[in-house]
């Protein structure tokens, strides 16, 4: 029978955690299985449909693994015998373990909408082939409905239009595009975004019925109207895979994700570990799980995961949250807690906004104005979240609130920060977005 | 007699410390008083002559004074009575003030070179009008000769080829440009940058002489070789404006700037502050003075002297020293402490090292290699500095470094940060470089 110190069952964090697990451990063998002979970067896959122009141009590629001494067998690992540590694929292959990593990442969600199973309706499967189809079925359509108007849904609906004179649906049932993500001044701000780049906004919107007969020809919606589609995109969401984890009967919490702990071991058997989007995620503020699923905290976890197998000492502090789209060449970014959830938790907050050119002088090219929001809880002056929409840098500058975060840096300490600046690259330093966002909150801080 | 609660002498800092003395004191009344009929950007003086166009462009706006109840006036500031609290300008005007900051700024180093006061021998003074100038001094030569190869002294090359096809050579004294600046690998690849700018560079260079009768006609190098030239740009750095505070009786510290503790305030006066290039600054690592001159520390200086004023709580941790450039379309980046620096000093540390396409997939529109280094102490695991070199988005990139920095992260920290990747804006998730160059120190940290 087949033998590894370490078999990880996955995907992208599949992928970390093993070069993690290699850095760490230089000795120990590494198995990576996998289902899919290509592993595809999630976050790439929107632009797949338009910038990039297909699957083949947005993979993780294998060279890491081979050159870092990570077998890869392509398979599907269908149970785990954990007394014996004995893992099982779908052709019977055998592979014992010492430690087992679940990087099973997750599925999309298929709403249970009557016609949903017609032909050219799309979930957003995380596969190579599945998604080359997808692509080609864009060829031959005029009307595509997104149902959904979450960063899947938008950044969907932004590159359908891209080399693609179609028209264009974006469905949302809640009053915003992106409401679960961003405050609402953020939220109109990208819809108008996407409006300018031809997309059409249905906001407030149930979907009742896919109508058509072997292939969809249009989406009902709750009031009776029939949007006409030849194509439909789901962008709902996704849940945690995890059937085979609870096969092999590892306690699942917070939508029947893996239990982990801040090792990243699972709650029920120390010699498996989880990451990814398979993994049960906690706040950094309060510890609670939370649904939040992004590949960069896939990668984190794994990292972990990786570095803990055999000593487990490294800690996840929990999602803070931290992520980023592009809508229509304007940034739109978040870090932690939004004025809105800051709202919802019923926390006392001061908010702190700025906005500046992202260059200085202003006559510098590709000038962009910079819009930088910041909640401080008003008793003790930290930093809870922030949100920012840009231009290019704001992929940047939201990972400078991230770091801020997660030392509990006060609006005091961030009125401090020192930046560098230069004319081509930041705003000025006397006008630098979060500085002067954190001395505006300070004073009403206190004030108090 | 004129009574004012705060004075403030000077221009770019002065401006934010007045700001920030208005937010923190809404009520007392601010005087600024400065000779400048316009405040220039500091760091955008060298794209006065190519990207922007001339000083109109490149100016701080006075409506932020207006707006804030900050009175300006015109004039130069030439004795201080500390007793009376009492400053004379040139007009005899007299101010009686409660507090005082300087924030009267640097002044360019014009070094004893013979023939260094021949006409078209430019030091970068920050003068709206004599700017103008130089500017129009540059649309008849043919040969512009650089002399120091800084900050200040590669934009100027890098600036004046833009739109003029004529000779810039850039003379360093030093092995390399940049060489105080940065490590050797980035000061290769920033001249290389600048070669292909068509920037000639000549180092290891030192200049005897500026020949010509009334006008520069050429330079005499310490080899004998005469530079054929008909303008001379002078980047050989800056001393701290602090004539006024010398006769003021202040106590002048490290490269004769004013003395200040923590708080901003003068070792000499309660009642006086000052930040900016005039204030002493210590580093943020040993404590010690530092020859730092940057505008974003100048008013991170000032918003903490403004904040001080009526109650001097407020504490400044000292430069860390980040900054960054732009050269020939490719942005250069450090934070703290390099590798040159950490061997000068003896330290035992750790590089941590990752280049990572900024985009993902790399097929994404205008993609440039980031390439990271990050200094770690070996004992501690803390880090110490880091470098970049990458596109628009390492001007930010380096922020998230001075954070780090900041908060004495460790590279086991750092190699579970919470960055938020996009494809259009970061690196990816498994390859993004401050994560990677961490994971990799972390082993070394741990071995011995």
């Amino acid at each position: 029978m087949k033998k590894t110190d370490v078999l990880v069952l996955g995907g992208l964090s599949g992928i970390t955690a093993g070069l993690s697990c290699r850095r760490h451990y230089p000795d120990k063998s590494v198995t990576l299985v996998r289902k899919e002979g290509t592993v595809l970067i999630p976050c790439g896959i929107p632009y797949i449909f338009g910038t990039v122009g297909g699957p083949q141009n947005n993979v993780v590629p294998d060279g890491l693994l081979e050159s870092n001494s990570i077998e890869l067998i392509k398979g599907e690992a269908v149970a785990i015998d954990r007394d014996k540590k004995i893992a099982t694929l779908k052709d019977t292959t055998q592979i014992e373990y010492d430690k087992l990593i679940f990087a099973t990442g997750s599925l999309p969600v298929i709403p249970p909408i009557p016609g949903i199973n017609k032909k050219n309706v799309f979930p957003v499967k995380k596969e190579f082939e599945y998604l080359g189809d997808v692509l080609n079925s864009m060829k031959t359509v005029e009307d595509v409905v997104i149902i959904g108007g979450g960063f899947i849904g938008v950044e969907f609906a932004d590159e359908c239009r891209k080399g693609r004179d179609i028209n264009v649906t974006l469905v949302e049932a809640l009053p915003h595009c992106l409401q679960m993500a961003m405050d609402d001044e953020y939220c109109t701000e990208a819809e108008g975004r996407l409006n300018e780049a031809g997309v059409k906004i249905m906001v407030n919107t149930m979907v009742k019925e896919i109508v058509g007969d072997d292939v969809v020809t249009g989406v009902k919606l709750a009031d009776g109207t029939v949007l006409k589609a030849d194509a439909v995109i789901l962008g709902i969401g996704a849940n945690p895979n995890t059937f085979l984890a609870e096969k092999a009967g590892l306690e699942l919490g917070y939508k029947k994700a893996i239990k982990v702990d801040r090792y990243m071991q699972s709650y029920s058997d120390p010699n498996i570990f989880a990451c990814g989007d398979c993994a049960e995620k906690f706040s950094f503020f309060n510890g609670r799980p939370v649904p939040i699923m992004l590949a960069s905290i896939a990668t984190a976890e794994a990292r972990i995961a990786g570095a803990n197998l055999f000593s487990p000492v490294h800690q996840n502090c929990g999602a803070i949250s931290v992520f980023s789209t592009m809508i229509n060449k304007r940034a739109f970014a978040v870090a932690g807690i939004t004025e809105r959830m800051a709202k919802q938790s019923e926390m006392s907050y001061v908010i702190g906004r700025h906005e500046a050119s992202d260059t200085h002088p202003v006559g510098m090219p590709d000038s962009s104005i910079v819009k930088v929001k910041i909640v401080f809880a008003k008793s003790t002056g930290v930093i809870l979240g922030g949100s920012i929409s840009g231009g290019r840098s704001a992929g940047e500058m939201i990972n400078v609130l991230s770091a801020c975060i997660m030392h509990r840096m006060t609006a005091n300490d961030m009125a401090q920060f020192q930046m560098g600046t230069h004319p081509a690259l930041t705003p000025s330093p006397i006008a630098y977005p979060i500085v002067n966002a954190a001395c505006k909150a300070v004073l009403e801080i206190h004030c108090h």
